[in-house]
């Protein structure tokens, strides 16, 4: 009897998890020789500890296919990570427990840098433990950083979903900047890297238009250049846009969104950079702005994903699954970009080492060379990323998602805490 | 020869004003034995008393026609209300000047409440002033507090999007609670009605499902309830999504985002209520907690349009021309509802004295007993509004909106300034 199969999620989720969760499902499915059951991790890493084990056998097959266009993580995802074999040793036991338990031969864990490291872990429990297990990742990540992969799953969509709003609040703005808002500012995620802040630069279709100014994770904030920058834009055109990353730095790599408890701005470190760049625009200005911080919604935002991003998350998912058939192990399917127009790009893989706590940056020659936008370079790499639409079913106006059910495999292992392991 | 006739956009614009605008040019050019050529004033009245006058003849049919899926104001809108005849008489004699030096016969004003103020006063200009002007407003606004009407063009698609938005964020933070964010809060528009923290509720499937506590602008805010409520909710369901409108109040009537200036709260003023509330909510339980405000965004999201609101925006703007072909003046075309399930609606018109400056607020019993969310009858009056999809074509990845060239008739009066009027 083949062993089973287990799948988790972990990290921040984005639009196009579940269409990885999907492949995985599917793929295991499709090969009963090699796979026993396909189980799933309630809550990533945190539901093996937990022995809280999903039997997909009670889904509804219809339930299962709709995760390929249901946004969040379906079987839920965690902010953990396992301890070093050697300091932590009682939770590497209390996986093998589990992953004995339910007869579990392969691991797939769908997540960004820091997963790809539990993946490795795991990877490592036959070696360290004597229990032979195979742990495979899956790429996951919003932030585009994961390295050796073209892009990650996830970060095409809410590259799309930035691009869209940006062109469609920015004709908003343009109507009004006579008579009312001149400044508009939208704040994306990105703490570290750029990444989703020059996707918005693909709202432009020639020279000029929104968003004007970007500031990006990695060009220190310069105030007063910036200022000079924004009224000059007001000049010219009437109105700015402006989009900031919401890891936006001071000259001292400080964020510029945490400030000192005295600080007025305090309470910046709930929102990210544009509480406070309001405040100080209008301080500075006085021009009338409005501001959004999307937040959540843009890496939720499967009404509008990428069509291309699906179908990435989808592959890479089936590959993941299709590599250990073919004998692979502690390798996470990555994608190679063969051509930009039209986009070609294949399925490879690399070892796990390759990219755990590995964080990709964006190459500095991607931004133009005043810092508030990027070159042609990295819109020919953006651009194939936001292609195609993949529509959701919609009923009663709404898009229809999937919710699985989530019944538990009966426990079969004594309760563990996970916060004493 | 027939009169010209001028088409003008006034106050906060949406994603289906410009669907309004092709409905008047269209039907404008299929009566030419009542009316000359169909023009545009550039931002609002204040196009009429710069005498901005855009020809519509210069642009391309293509163009014009796109306007139907093209989100903002595409001829400019403006925040002016005219003065009062007695007093601005200046005001008024300006518009004659403009309105005889390009043969204006009707004016058709795109707006809300305060904008049909003003769509009367220039009504009234021919018994005041001795020239004769048809003047006929078309309603619009996301606030949907426009009187006499079923509902306000461009409130539906916000609702879509905003429902939308919820439900899919909802699911991300559904994901993420046990390790990570227990509080998601959305701060949508709405400085005096609740109608699109309503639209919310209809990301709901059945009972308990997010958003689970919504703030509205007519309910005073009790923060010690509030909190009890957010601490029973993530008992027992793990996490709170909450949705506040920008408008929501103290129960002394003054807003909660405005505060003392020596308060740490000062900021508020630029955002609304949300990072007042984030840091309320931190302070008092500590939870891990995002949020996002969606400001312009949920107002241009053309991309997500409600197919109802599409049509009734193209039917409202059609109606006000039909309407004055019939006969009618001084009216604003209105729609009525024949019955909720399915929707039928009809055009019907109203005399803009029974909707200038009136706002319709949401009715209290649309509000649950609890406060925090709404009433069957409110799900059964919303749900139609958000209706079918109606997306706009799309090219390399994003929505492909028209710009028009807007080229201006030549000035055939003396310069006028607006400010000394």
């Amino acid at each position: 009897m083949p062993k089973n199969a287990l799948y988790a999620q972990s990290g921040g989720v984005t639009a196009v998890i579940n269409a990885s969760a999907w492949g995985v499902i599917e793929a295991v499915r499709a090969h009963p020789a090699h796979f026993g059951t396909c189980f799933a991790a309630r809550n990533g890493i945190l539901g093996v500890l937990n022995e809280e084990i999903i039997d997909l056998d009670q889904e509804d097959p219809f339930t299962l296919a709709a995760l390929r266009h249901t946004p969040g993580g379906a079987f839920g995802s965690c902010r953990f990570d396992l301890g070093d074999a050697d300091r932590d040793r009682r939770q590497y036991e209390r996986l093998v427990e589990v992953f004995q338990a339910h007869d579990i031969g392969t691991f797939f864990y769908n997540g960004g840098g820091g997963s790809m490291d539990t993946a490795l872990k795991v990877a490592r429990i036959g070696e360290l433990m004597g229990y032979p297990i195979t742990a495979v990742g899956v790429p996951k990540t919003i932030d585009n950083d994961l390295d050796c992969t073209d892009t990650s799953p996830g970060f095409g969509s809410a590259a799309k979903f930035i691009a869209t709003v940006v062109r469609e609040a920015s004709l908003d703005v343009e109507s009004m900047h006579t008579s009312s808002t001149k400044v508009f500012i939208l704040e994306v995620m990105g703490r570290h890297a750029g990444w989703l802040a020059a996707a918005a630069a693909l709202a432009q279709e020639y020279d000029g238009q929104p968003p004007m100014l970007i500031l990006f994770a990695e060009v220190p904030f310069d105030e007063a250049d910036f200022l000079t920058n924004l009224q000059r834009t007001i000049e010219r055109h009437g109105y700015c846009v402006v989009v900031v990353s919401e890891g936006l730095k001071k000259k001292d790599g400080s964020l510029y969104a945490v400030a000192q408890s005295h600080d007025i701005y305090a309470y910046t470190q709930l929102g990210g950079a544009v509480p406070r760049l309001a405040e100080m625009i209008k301080k500075e200005t006085g021009h009338k702005l409005h501001w959004s911080v999307v937040d959540y919604i843009q890496r939720a935002a499967r009404h509008l994903a990428s069509k291309v991003d699906v179908e990435q998350a989808y592959a890479v998912g089936k590959a993941a699954v299709e590599g250990v058939v073919a004998g692979h192990h502690s390798f996470m399917p990555v994608i190679r970009r063969e051509a930009s127009v039209p986009y070609r790009w294949v399925i490879d893989r690399v070892p796990l080492e390759r990219v755990a706590n590995v964080e990709r940056g964006m190459p500095l020659e991607f931004i133009s060379p005043d810092g508030y936008g990027i070159t042609q370079a990295c819109r020919d790499y953006l651009r194939p990323l936001i292609e195609g639409e993949d529509y959701p079913p919609f009923l009663n106006g709404l898009p229809c998602y999937s919710r699985i059910r989530g019944v538990l495999r009966p426990k079969r292992c004594p309760e563990f805490r996970v916060d004493e392991a």
